[in-house]
């Protein structure tokens, strides 16, 4: 195990620091079930404006982009929602930043360790490298625990996380975008969408969110189809930040809140990333640009439930792109 | 001579076409004069306050973007102005939208014929190969303009073009950024630069405006020290949208109102590109990147005067990125 300090890219108010567990697996039960007796789901419309207003300091607004191009090819209206430019080069930091805030001075003292396939932010951190097997994931995360007392804070199934992702639909519907039929979100283990749905349904229950995953990382819409969560054995995507399952926080709201789960192939997502970098000149990963791969499909194009969603809404994150996946692309 | 038609990307009221020639370099003396005597300078701001209002129903409103980690390597706070992201991948959409706009009909239904390094827009167009010899582009301009009857339109040293760009710096300080000290822009004939600076002096005096140019095509550098325009027998950049020559329209803004040159090599220009790429998330070409390079200079580091420049503008623009430059910048 090695140890790599991060910079310091933001003054806070923060003293502790966040520790980052990259490639680790380990499921927490947080205030699950306390929480789930009194409300019905673990976040809310609440907790959603909470978070803006704890965040907004910290976060950057990011732009909506459009374009006719991509607005001809999809036959839709598109507005993209560029949180590739946010802080850290995608939404996980609002998150983050909302949980981080969240704490109190004496966890704030003894930090926060949590683990994701690229642990970013701004504030002061420090990624710990584990070996890539369970068993090292696992001690490694134990041992920063106990040699800190750090909280460990779930990446996705966790109400502070849900609250700070759901401050992008709110910011989305707050910008100068004409009124929107729908919202496509990438969906992972569905923190993101969780608090997308959360917070658009409750300002416009009208408003359609289609969850866009690969074909090979496929669970939530399997969870979905069953009815229950479903984990696989194995992914096979190229988009790496789209593997992870539905949590017991996040199932709920997917279950009832996600108006349809599209899944793409990775040839789809890769055309989709070279549309991103071509025409809209952003650089998008493969799992942030799978929202404009979901619209461009035949089976969303070609349902005809979804035919009267003229205006959509997509979120465009991050922005961790591997070039050489956009240049084998084109040489190959 | 081949011709190839491009497809209709916007509806307009503009029944006419605009005609790109493309690596085409006829210099036009257009209403020089006469405006010359009633006016200082080509353009002013009143001129591009008109522009804005007639544009403003076709243009994107571009985002500014800022980064912490540009911000300690630069030393400033800076903020980016996104014209990559403007309809066509760059800001000459402004200038070529204004100027087609303030044809009247009859021009207008003759259409409008002007070349480029690469011409763009979303009117009507169509691209006319030339050969890449000055005769061959000069037939070829004078055939098209004899058979259609069109208006001549230079792409920057016209009234109606520089207004068009100076809408860049009009939107930039209406959007929420902090009171800028400066601004840099690439300069290649000064038509960009000069709406820029017309238009931001105009509102504060006191705002410098930085030009950035490539070593190998400094002609802007060279006439600034010489006095008058100085044009070079050969250029040598990847920055291949820089090698225009300044204008007579163009020079006496450029030689009155511009603060300073600051000339950087292409290594340097790549480099900038990649942190576009790589921290913005933004895709960018070399000569839409140089502003960056620019500010990261040791030239304009170590510059005293300039020392208290603390506020940033940085125009980022255009977005026809050669996705090899970058990679190969990775990979030699």
């Amino acid at each position: 195990m090695s140890f790599k300090t991060g910079k310091i890219a933001e003054q806070t108010k923060l003293s502790a620091g966040i520790f980052g567990l990259l490639d680790c697996t380990i499921v927490l039960k947080m205030e699950a079930e306390s929480q789930m007796r009194e409300i019905k789901y673990a976040a809310d419309i609440s907790s959603i404006k909470e978070s803006q207003a704890r965040i907004k300091p910290f976060i950057h607004e990011t732009p909506v982009l459009s374009s006719e191009t991509l607005n001809l090819l999809s036959g839709r209206q598109l507005f993209f929602k560029c949180e590739c430019f946010q802080k850290g080069g995608a939404f996980k930091f609002r998150g983050a930043c909302n949980a981080v805030f969240s704490l109190d001075d004496d966890q704030a003292a003894k930090g926060v360790v949590t683990h994701s396939r690229f642990s970013s932010g701004s504030f002061l951190w420090m990624v710990i490298w584990s070996e890539p097997t369970m068993q090292s994931r696992e001690s490694t995360a134990a041992k920063v625990l106990q040699e800190t007392g750090a909280v460990l804070l779930h990446p996705y199934n966790d109400r502070r996380i849900i609250s700070g992702q759901g401050t992008i639909s709110l910011e989305l519907l707050e910008q100068q975008v004409p009124h929107l039929d729908a919202i496509v979100v990438p969906i992972s283990g569905g923190g993101l969408i969780s608090g997308v749905a959360l917070a658009a349904k409750s300002i416009n229950p009208a408003i359609r969110v289609f969850a866009a995953e690969p074909e090979g990382a496929n669970d939530a819409a399997q969870s979905k189809e069953a009815g229950r969560i479903i984990t696989l054995s194995e992914t096979n995507t190229v988009a790496d930040g789209l593997r992870a399952f539905l949590g017991d926080l996040t199932w709920p709201i997917v279950r009832d809140l996600v108006d349809g789960i599209i899944t793409v192939e990775d040839k789809e997502i890769i055309n989709a990333m070279k549309l991103c970098y071509e025409i809209l000149k952003v650089a998008v990963e493969p799992s942030g640009a799978i929202g404009l791969a979901a619209v461009l499909s035949d089976s969303f194009k070609n349902n005809p439930a979804w035919k009267d969603c003229t205006n959509i809404g997509i979120i465009l994150s991050g922005g961790n792109v591997d070039l050489g996946i956009i240049w084998d692309s084109y040489t190959k």
